[in-house]
């Protein structure tokens, strides 16, 4: 079994000479203050929990850099639906692999990819019906990531009109007991776990959203659902069912400890209190709320009400989940001009811990009984240089700092080299530079 | 004289197999499509011209990641004079050798140091009275890059009461006559520029200011004042002065084609009419700005109006101007719910030739005349793969992804290390765990 000697470890507290004892993937002690045995395997610089990336959209990364025109959200998303029309099993699971192995080398450990890719562009399914989620679980085995696969129900293009539009074609199935067979015929393993996810309340009538919270709440699954990302979603709501998304979805019996809503960027005071009082999650997003010109969400507010909050790289405009955490803060100070809003405690737990639960895996600590998934940052790098405690970390660390990247006890990346996927930045334009030839 | 010859470079437009002849430090031709002379050094990756940091206080880097506690910029202002008080000239030149190193890394090839540390910490002059501004300049040469050496004329506590608290009685002269003597006494070389600045009109009476300007302009020299970064500063100027700041400055003659005004955070339509009317320019600090919850500047207003922006790291919790000129559009994002609200190539120009003529130096492109200054990016790191243009690195490119920097021809960073300071996570270390000891 596998002993690793970090020189320094963030265990609930910062300490020194941390002996991290397993028993192969997961973590049975953890004893500050000794040194080295010459058995195990040293870390040195600042060890982390590996980080847990609640909320991907893994070909997403196939636009960065390729939408900067004016426009809202709603004419990103043109431009979204033309790289997934473009994509098959075979690019897909290209795109994911050199996606996620991006990841990996910024840290992250576990993705939760909510998934709605399902089916040929025209709407037909693929020979295996699960062609599409089966490549995003080779690519996540390829790049060495934990994965959460949140499969997607989406069925219908738009609260007002259900007709799906011909690039919405692929994402749908016929309808939610469609969606619940196709997702019978996946099963986990070590490093994948299945979810559920409902797309949002504009792609899932009421009937079939509580029908996914049913299937989802039974076999004990995590939920995601995107709410309120876009104000707009908050009026047609109101319009056509005179209530919230949040509230919408709490009426359904979508909301609860393994649900996960996504932004929530333009939720009300009484929205907050039903995630609260239903002990429901919030995924935020903040670098792709940045980027899509969603708005600010109200962190603080979830936090206050002692909801737990993760962290998402979702539209991949980066991949970087310390940006996330500190954006949370800062977008904050933006609007409210004060400093000092978040503990940067619980932005760390909001890129680790809590983000682990809300995908369902017992990682997020570098604590007993945890599953093994560490990395180390390298304290001396300019950015990070005097900057030793989680305050540094949150206020300066970027995923260009992270040097190695353990999953399950496995090594995937050592001194900032993937060792599955040798050269990430090939990868990344191999798969992507086919999608607009 | 040394020829480059980059793989690829931004002259204007992005080109292939770019020849760049000088005369040592000057650029003289600039070709595309031509194959590499045997004698020529070759540039792999992405030739940038070299990035221009147009606002800066070096010392602040020692704050990095040790003022996230609740509070507003008036509470970290105390933490900030902290450290200033802990400073000498040995240890300030330390301190800023460290933090351009840092910033060449970052592929920043000229600073505008806004400098107002000038005497002992009781207020008496040391020795040689520049002692301090020198050992700025010091450090500048020592690590590589340009400086300008803004000067700042620092005079009083406050717009209401004058007397300077005794952690300011160090930035002050007795009055401007004093300043100006001690500013004559300073002069540049070839990477070293001398500057005017006024601190603010909080630190600067309006007789006082216009006697800087009137020094300043008659010396063609740049002048840098900080102006509407905090409300609190504008309510304070309407109620002692019956106008904004940027109407008192513009009434004391301080603006002009030379004058560069600082944050501007919250100036009104009229301020911005006077900046434009008068062709002052702007230096915005968007991740300062976040970082103390100044606010989300009117950015769009600045370059609607024709008015210049340049860029400045300001307070140092991050030294990455592709992370600010990011930030200028993504903060106007998160306010305005739209996207693409300024062009690549205007922001890229903010990072580079804005600054440049901020600082009065002739560079910020790569072009016939020009100062040799460049950079190049690994358009391979996962982070910019597939984001071959000058929207994409906008978008994606991070101060890691420097390799190489050039200065008046001569290389400073080669494939990411700092030639002349060689470990600069230690440097920073050094310099900066002594001030707190």
């Amino acid at each position: 079994m596998v002993t690793w000697h970090a020189e320094r470890a963030w265990i609930g507290a910062m300490a020194d000479d941390v002996l991290i004892e397993t028993d192969g993937d997961r973590i049975t002690a953890v004893t500050a203050g000794v040194p080295a045995p010459d058995d195990a395997v040293r870390l040195s610089g600042l060890a982390l929990p590996g980080l847990v990336n609640a909320h991907s959209h893994a070909f997403h990364r196939a636009l960065r850099g390729r939408t900067h025109e004016p426009g809202d959200f709603w004419r990103w998303r043109e431009l979204m639906y033309q790289v997934a029309s473009a994509l098959d099993p075979d690019r897909y699971r290209a795109l994911a692999t050199a996606t996620f192995a991006e990841m990996a080398l910024a840290g992250i450990t576990t993705v939760g990819e909510f998934h709605y890719l399902h089916h040929r562009s025209e709407g037909r399914a693929y020979e295996d019906p699960n062609a599409m989620g089966l490549a995003l679980v080779d690519a996540a085995r390829a790049a060495g990531i934990r994965l959460t696969l949140l499969d997607t129900c989406y069925l219908r293009g738009g609260m007002r009109n259900a007709d799906l539009d011909a690039a919405q074609l692929r994402f749908a199935d016929a309808d939610v007991d469609a969606w619940a067979g196709r997702v019978d015929a996946l099963s986990g393993n070590d490093t994948t776990k299945i979810g559920a996810a409902i797309h949002s309340v504009r792609a899932v009538d009421p009937g079939s959203m509580a029908r996914v919270a049913e299937v989802a709440h039974g076999s004990q699954q995590p939920l995601h659902i995107h709410v309120s990302e876009q104000a707009k979603e908050n009026e047609e709501c109101v319009a056509v069912f005179g209530m919230s998304p949040t509230e919408l979805v709490a009426d359904r019996g979508v909301l609860g400890p393994r649900t996960t809503i996504v932004h929530g960027t333009h939720v009300s005071a009484l929205d907050i209190e039903l995630l609260a009082t239903t002990r429901s999650r919030v995924c935020m997003c903040p670098t792709t709320e940045r980027d899509l010109g969603d708005g600010v969400g109200p962190a603080a507010a979830f936090v206050g009400g002692g909801i737990e909050v993760s962290l998402g790289s979702d539209g991949q405009s980066t991949i970087d989940l310390f940006e996330e955490a500190r954006a949370v803060e800062m977008n904050e100070r933006l609007i409210t001009e004060r400093r000092g809003i978040h503990d940067p405690v619980t932005l760390l737990a909001a890129a680790t811990d809590n983000g682990a639960r809300s995908l369902g895996w017992d990682a997020g600590a570098i604590a007993a009984g945890r599953l093994c998934d560490l990395i180390t940052l390298d304290p001396e790098s300019p950015r990070l240089a005097t900057c030793p405690d989680v305050a540094g970390i949150i206020a300066a660390a970027t995923a260009a700092d992270v040097r190695d990247v353990v999953v399950g006890g496995v090594a995937i990346v050592r001194d900032g080299r993937h060792l599955g996927v040798p050269d990430v930045g090939a990868a990344l334009k191999d798969s992507i530079e086919v999608l607009f030839a």
